[in-house]
Parts: structure tokens; sequence; C-alpha cells
């Protein structure tokens, strides 16, 4: 079986997984629309679909799932139509920035019990997927504690900062979607400590550009992450667990494995420093999981109520940075 | 000139810094201390030392300055008398586990003007120096995130846990004084999160075993520690710390450099997993610091009052985690 | 422009190169033959080529250039037939393993004019490619010596032995080009010394499985490689270079960044295994390179002429271990 | 018991001797002679041995052993006059530039029945040991290919050239020694390849600068060596031997384990760049050895034997690559 895509949305993260479909065996891209008709023009012609209007595509007895990259504030509507018509539906990041949106969207989702996976792209990536399997088999014993640095290269414009929903929203959303993987249990508490260090324009906007978050679960297991909206060095993404018997680390990635010695020290390239190349093969795996999931049927992950429980840990962290006060979650 | 020096105390901190002064060029360990006669005699044997009792090292015309490797609760007192008969003192962390003892030790201390240097060893460490040399050269433009991971390898007796103060007092105390070494800059508030995962005796005796605290400065420069009191692969001990340009790393060390390659995959020997071998080289430079500002003159560092900050630190986050809440340190 | 490719021969190779093709704009597979025909149709299959005989290939209007990737003893025949067909040449790497023959075939390519590429993939490998761009760039000065460690995970059976032509004319090649790529210099003397140490059935077929060959230079250039057919923690492909004003290292390859650590030490996964995974990028960009050279015109690396030079180095390598002597190439 | 012991030549290498003998329980540096009296005075004043002249030392009845530090041309004369004098001997390599005389030396050694080890300090390296127990309990299967990296921060000074005997004798002979202690078979031939690359002031000398060897033994096994007088880097000490059933490896050395990273990449500091630095855990295991061996008594190593045929292959090298042909050994 075949099974038919329709993308919504024609922009760089549409066009990331336009491709991802190509490079998936048993899926096809179907049909593409985005209100910029050039956009969908340009992947249809890269990969062979049409380009349709919205209708064309939520209505289409030739399309079994859609892939909602539209700006943020459209995912939610988009997701409600998709369930409502019968598709499986894979929607980015987050469902929506308001989390009574989300729970209202969440329960169409489950009325009409449609299949809906999030694009926490992450948990796909092979480094991180190898540290869990790890852990799943005993390598290190019960986990204890997770440490996550997530620092990106460089921070976004002001215009990006203003939508983004602030910086726990935006990025560290990515953080605690992993820690709620890793832990494999939920946090009862959290603190948040931010700052404006990298650049006063985000603190003119009301939010935060470097952050360290300590989650706490009900049997004592920590999570502390590090966050900041630059780092010279590249997109600096490494997690560490910590065990009973041991410890488990997936460390950063580069273009090439070349060192250079001199008498000024060995030194290798920065970090990949784009999200697109440093998660490609994540990008990939995850609509590999969203295809064969559709074929299989049954559940899928990361669901709406992963997205959900993200999110409500961002809200969380964003009051405790700005009331610097610690957060009880249950 | 050469320094004279009497050793109060003969046990194995005591054995380690009798060494140390043998191998610092200027330095003279006249005599040695202890209530167990034995102890005092195997290093004044292994020195050359004199074995005398406590007054005849404090009241001796032959002594420029002691060094107090007594249990804890006789630290206090030892100064103070120290202080009183113009010695230049040394004393192994903490002055004592009481915040008011300590305040009233060190106006002794400020009374007599006597030279007290309190034994953060970590400060001395080649790899923590470099560190800091680095930040201070502007390597890393200004600090804004510390993140620092101590882990014991294997947790203490319940005697000792007793004893200790708690593990803040205990073990995070070293960590408070290298955050605030490196942060250059008092923290304002601090969080910390402790549980018991490694040994349920140490939740039966009060104590924590496992925790992550953060520390936050008035200028919004955050901190991030890491610490169990158990890790299997050895004594884990390493910082970072990111700045506006770069980021500078200290990493864990190990006796040799071999690593086994086979189908299995490439395996390194587990770290150093005793605190006396991995900062032997920390040691000896301590006790060279130590002489060099006797012979010197003029302040000396780390001093009493940075002892007495990093115990009030501890003080704090033993009170955070016991009520769960952020501590205001202003 | 697209570039319009004719496959010849359908193998594991072929498949790799149909693969690259698809992945590189401005090329397109028009067809594809194998004497096996179901080999063909599989590929016709997945990239939308035609399956035709070699004829209707080599004398396709339709076609501009062609890949030989069938067996050996076909390359020759076909690289003339190919140039008097006006066609570019991709051939896979040996051209010939009887360096009569290979001259033989290369004055048909330059009577006819023709534009022909061996398939050294070494030399597209991305890490390869920056250790070649820092020496370039003066990274490390003028180039001194040169070592080169290369290492299959297991040895091939006695059939592939049989035909293979010997170990250094089938797997050694391959080093002898990147010797010649990285030395800049031609090698003037020759010494290896090989031997049976991995499988007594390979020295029953007179060939090694374990050699190491010094290359030396008329200005005094050194270049050493270490060959083994089997290690048993992956396919080991390293090489360092080290100059005047310093040392460049390419290292292996790993599937994962993650580390384990515990009582037994820090584990690392073996290196990827199968030179298809080690050297995906190197194939992809070795035809796209060839892709963008028929496009451009002009001449095109590695040449004809590259083949046989290292064709010459291994036959010299296989003359100098069987006689245990020193093998003038001047 | 106490094993006493004289120094004969109190200069650099003298001196790191005397320290060890410090730092070794169960002995003592009872007295020290050189030609220049304050260098024997300054290691009389830092150790509490008297100075003396040689026959006060070779004659001494509180002497049990004599450490020979003095310039090559004195060894085999002074390691005679001790073995005749019943004192155990420790002698720097080499034991003398020419094969003849060493063997003259090692027969008076035979004859008394003296206990000699000579100075290959790499054997009792921290990391070689370690390398080494890695074989001995089979963590890499039989040994199959061995390859030794040494190279010198910096080349010597045209004076220390002259004396030396030349790269192979002077440098390569410790890498010789170490082959055959990791081989753990005699080599049967050997092939040098060797050039002048740094400095040609060492070519006017009529001595070679930079050199590649390989050693094949009588079952095949193969060891490569690759030396040169100057690495930018520091001291370039690398080890790795292949074996059936994986590799063992040892790195360099450094001061620190510090990583900078910023936009140029992730720099470490240059290696250790001294050979007493460097080696300064192996000259005291070095000398521990040598006492507990004479405490002991029987066999020592490494032996006047060895010590011969290292030089044996020094002096093969040196015809090899003068006269560019394999040299048979047996």
């Amino acid at each position: 079986m075949t099974v038919r895509l329709g993308l919504l949305g024609a922009g760089r993260i549409g066009r990331v997984h336009a491709g991802a479909i190509a490079a998936t065996p048993g899926a096809k891209l179907v049909a593409v629309a985005d209100a910029v008709a050039s956009a969908a023009e340009t992947i249809a012609a890269e990969t062979g679909a049409e380009v349709r209007d919205i209708a064309g595509i939520m209505g289409a007895s030739d399309v079994d799932g859609v892939l909602i990259t539209t700006p943020t504030d459209m995912h939610a509507a988009m997701i409600e139509e998709a369930a409502r018509a019968g598709k499986a539906i894979f929607c980015e990041k987050p469902i929506d920035l308001d989390v009574n949106r989300v729970r209202a969207c969440l329960q169409v989702v489950a009325d009409t019990g449609a299949k809906l996976m999030v694009g926490f792209n992450r948990r796909f990536d092979p480094n991180f997927i190898e540290l869990r399997r790890q852990i799943d088999e005993g390598a290190i014993g019960a986990v204890e504690m997770v440490s996550i640095t997530s620092r990106d290269p460089a921070p976004p414009g002001p215009d990006y900062i203003k939508r983004s929903g602030g910086l726990f929203r935006d990025m560290t959303i990515h953080d605690f979607d992993m820690a709620r993987f890793l832990l494999a249990e939920e946090p009862v508490s959290l603190f948040a400590s931010a700052s404006v260090l990298v650049d006063p324009a985000i603190a003119a906007l009301g939010d935060f550009d470097s952050a360290s978050v300590i989650l706490t679960t009900a049997s004592g297991k920590i999570c502390q992450i590090s966050n900041s909206r630059r780092a010279t060095y590249g997109y600096d993404q490494r997690i560490e667990v910590h065990g009973a018997k041991g410890l488990v680390s997936a460390e950063n990635l580069r273009a090439t494995t070349v060192e250079v010695a001199n008498a000024d020290g060995y030194r290798r390239e920065p970090l990949l420093n784009f999200f697109m190349t440093r998660y490609t093969a994540a990008y990939r795996n995850e609509i590999a999981h969203f295809v064969a999931a559709v074929e299989a049927g049954g559940p899928i992950s990361p669901s709406g109520e992963d997205g959900l429980k993200a999110l409500l840990l961002a809200d969380a962290a964003t009051l405790s940075a700005r009331e610097q006060r610690v957060i009880n979650l249950a």
C-alpha cells in the first residue's frame, strides 16, 4: 500500500518534509497547498505533486494523510478540519501557543478518532534514538538525572521573537518533550531561571534568551536544561542521562572528522550550525515513522497529548521565570 | 627564607599535605600533632618532622604557619588559637558547619590580623586553573552560564553522613566555591532540587544523595550544578563555562590514554575514582600557594570570607531543597 | 541542461550510482543494461529509467554519458566502445588488472578525445576533501609524511580473492590513489611487506591479507600505508598528513555519537563497517562531480592516467612483497 | 632493606633519576659524582647525598648499585668497572654507539654475573604498560601489526647531531625497543626510508631527520615506525597495535583537559612537548623497577641484550636508508 499525502504549507520546513516523503518508500506526496503559489509550485515541480488549494487536499479521496506546516496560528484549525475529514495528521509543533486552544483542538481529534502526530523531530534523531535504546536495554540502570544542553547558533530577529510565544514555548519546548521522553515519568515541579544576556532587543519584547530549568518527578528524578539563543561554536545539542548503573551521553555533530594540529593546539571545526542540517536524519525518520503508523494503524507518537504536556511545561517555565518561584505541576 | 610549618591532624588528608610540603621548595614541615600518636609518628618518620602536642606547635617559635586537618568540629577553635598565636593558617574546609560559629571565628581572625586560607583545593587543579585563565584572557567573552558536574564514585557510610552536615555542606560546598570563582559575581537567588536515589539509608538520616542547583546573579548569569553521591564510572568532575564569544570546558581525568577497540566498540578506562588521585596536583599547588603567600605577605585566597560565603550557599540549598522553594540570597 | 546517463551494470555498486544520479540535480538516468534482466528492471523501477541492451545505450542519441559498473574484465572494452560512441565515461576502478590492457584502452580514449573519469570514490569523501583543503590552504605547510590506515571489516570469500588481482590491486589501489592525491608528487621508490595473518585460505590462493607499504618521492616525502583484510571494530579508514607547520588528520565514522560509561569504562560503538555506508556521501559527490564535469566540458579527475598510475604502484607492491625488495619506480 | 645507590653523571637526566630515587621507598641516593663539581653539588644539596669521585662510588661498600648517566662514550667503560666492582648497574641507553664495543661490554657483564638494566624508559610509561597489559590479557588476540608514531618537538643542534650516532641510533632506537617489546618476536627483515625535510644542516652532517621504517618477523607480523625530528604540535608519542580480535592504542598526553570552542572551532592545547615532562611517570617507574629488581635479585629487564638488539636494528636501519634496500636480519 502507498500512503498518499498532502502538504499544507510550502515554506522551509514544508520543503524538508516533501524531501523526506520522496525518500520514504511507500509514501507519495500527492498534493501541496500554500497561500504563496510559487512556493507550492516549487515543491510540486521537485516532487511531481499537484498544486491544490486547502479544500482540494482536505476533501480529496486520494489523500490519506496531511502534513501541517503552516504558520503556528493556523495549526489548530487545520488539525480540526483534517480530523473531521478523516485524514491522518502530522502537525509541526506547537499545536497552538494557547493551552486552551490546544485542549479544544485535541477534543476534536478525540471525538473524530483521528490519528495525530506532533513534530517533535528530536525523538527521531539517530543519536537520541540510540541513547534511549541504551536506557531501555538497561545499560545505565534506573534513570536518575537527565541533563540537556540546547543552544541555538544565533538569536532570531524581533519579528520571529514576537510571534514565537517566548523562549520556553518556542525553543525549550523541544527540551521539555525530550525530558519527558527520557525521564519516563511526569515532572511534578519546575523551576526556571531566565535572563537576557545575548540581545537587549529580546528584553524589550519581554522575552528571555538564556535559561536554566530544573524539572523534578514524584520519585525524585531530576532533569536540568540549559538554553541559550546563541552559541558561537554552532548548534549545541547534547544530552546526558545518569543512572544507577552508569551514564549515557550523545554528543554534538560536525560536518567532518578533520582535526588540524600545530603550535596553537589541536583544532576541530565548529558544530553543524543549522537545525535542518543537524537534524536531517531526524526529519527523514520522523516522516517515515508517520507513514509507517498511518499504514499500520494503531496509536502514534509523539501524540497530541505529548504536544499539550510539553506546552504546559513551557507555560509553567514562563511563569516560574517571571515570578522567580517554583511551580507545582501536580 | 624557609616557611616552617606545623601540621595539626595526621589523618588521610594531613598526610597528603605533608607530602605536598615535602615537594614544595622553601617549605619545611617542622612538627606534627595528632590525638592518635601512631598517626603522627608515621608522618614524622616519612618527613623528618617532630611529633609534638598541639600546644607545642601553636606556641613554638620555630613554626611560621599551621595546617589544620583535624575533624571539622575542631577547626574553628584551632583557627582562633593559631590566629592568637600569630601563625599563618591553612584550614581544610569547612571552617565549621554552623554559620554563626564561622562568623565568630572570622572575627577573631580579623581582630588578630591573622592570615587564613581555606582549603578549596579545586581552585588549584591545573585544569580549572587553565579554564579560569582562558576566561580571564577573554577566550569566551563575558561569562553567561556555568555548568558544574560533580559526582562522587560511591556514597560514604552512615557515620560520615551523620557528621557531614549534609550533601550541600559536605559535597556541593566545593561546587559553590567554584561557581563563585567562575561567575565572578555573587549569586542573588538559589534553587535546589534534591532527592535520595542512591541509598535509602541516606534518607533515613535526613540527607540527600542527588541534587541539582541553580544559582542566579544580579546581572542574570546562571550557574547549574549536578551532584550525585555515586557514579559507577569514576569521580566525575567537569566544568563548562558558556560566554558571549564561546565555550570553555574541562574534562575528566583518567590514569592512561589507552583505548581498546573490538566488535563491542571502543572502550576507554573509567575515570580516576579517588579524590586524592584526581586532585593530586591540586593539593600540591594549594600548599605551594599557601607557602608562597606566607612568604610574600599580603592577602591570601581562598579566604575565610570565601569559606563563609560557600557555607551560606550550602545552607540556602539545604533550606531550598527541604522547603522546595527559591531562596533569595540578597 | 540535463546530463542524460546510461548505466552499464546493475549490480550493487550500479544501484548505488543510480541512487546518486537520482539525488543529483541536472542529471537523469535514461537507461540501464545488465546481463541479469531482473537486476536492470529493479533499478529501472526505482528510477524511471528504461531497460535497454548495451548497444541501445552506447548508440543512443539520448545518452550523454555512461557509467560502467560491470565486472572488471569488461571495463576496458566498454570504455573503448563508449569512447568511440562519443560518450562521456565514468568507470569503476580498476580499468583493468593488466597494465598493458589499460594502456591500450587509454590510447583509444586519447585518440577519440573522450572524457574518462575513474571511480576513486575516496577523493570525494567529505572528510578527505576537507583534509586536502586544509593542506591546500597551508594549514600544515609543506607536506612531509602521509600515513594511511585502511582496513576492511572482514575478508572477502575465495571467489572474490581469485578474481581480485590480489590485495594490492584490489584494496591498496585506493590508498595508492590517495597517496598520490595527498603527496602531490609521484613516488620514485616503493617497499611492501605483506603477510597472511587473517585467513590461510588467502595464502592458498597466493595472495596476502595484511600489508605495510612505504612510498618515497624524489624530494624525500614519505607515505606509509597499513592494510588488513579484517578489523573487528569496523571499516578502519584514517589518514594523517604531517607537514612542516603541523598535522592534519581525518578520523573514522560512526553511526551515532553515543557513549556509555560504567564501571567497565567508557564505550563508543564500533565504526561504520560497510563501505557503502561509510562512503555514502563520497559516492554522491563523485557522481555529482562527473555530471558537473560533463556539463562544463574540460578535463576530468581522477583521470584514466590516475587509474593507470595507481595500478602501476599496485603491481610494484605485488612484486616488492613477493621478492622482498625495494622497487625503483623511476 | 634499603637499596643504596650512587649516581655517575649529574647532568639533566641524572637529576631526573636523583628525583626518582628520592620518590622511591626503599631506595637511597648515597653519593653522586660528576666532572663538573657544581652539578654534583646541586644534586647532593637537593637529596642529602655525598659528592664523591667515581672511584669513591665504584669502590664503596655503602653502595649497592650505580646509575650511569654520563655522556654515551663513557657508558661501556663504566659498566665494566661497576660490573667488576660487583655493583648492580642501571645505564642510560645506548650502551655504546658501536656494536662491537657493546658486545665486549656485555661479555664483561656476563663474566662478572653483574645485573645490568638499560634505560629504555618508555617501557615504564603507564600508558604503554597498560597497552601491553591489554595485549597480555588477550584483549586484541594475536598481535599482527604495530604502528609507532614518534616525533620530537624540535630538532637538536648540530653538536648534538654529530655525537648522536644518527637518527636511528639516537631516536628510533627507543621505537625499535618498543617494537620488540610489543611484537614479542624478533624482526627478520627491515626497510627504512629516510629523508632530510626539517633542517638542511642535518643533511650536511650526513644524518636524516624524517624516516619511516618497516620491520617484519618470521611469522609475518609487521611493525611500522614514523619518525620526525620536528612536530609543531608537541612531543608526538603514539602506539597502535592491531590484532586478530581488535585494536589497542595509546594516545598523546596534554597538560590539561581544557577545550575552548568558538566560531573558529574547538581547540585543545598542544601536546606536552618535553620528554622529561611527557615521561615523568616513566622515569619514576623505571627507577622503582631497578630498585625492586636489585632488592629481589634475579633477572632484570630491559637487559643489556635488549640494548644490543635495539642497536643492531638501528644499524640495519642506517644501512637500509643509505643504500635504499631491504636488510635481512637473520
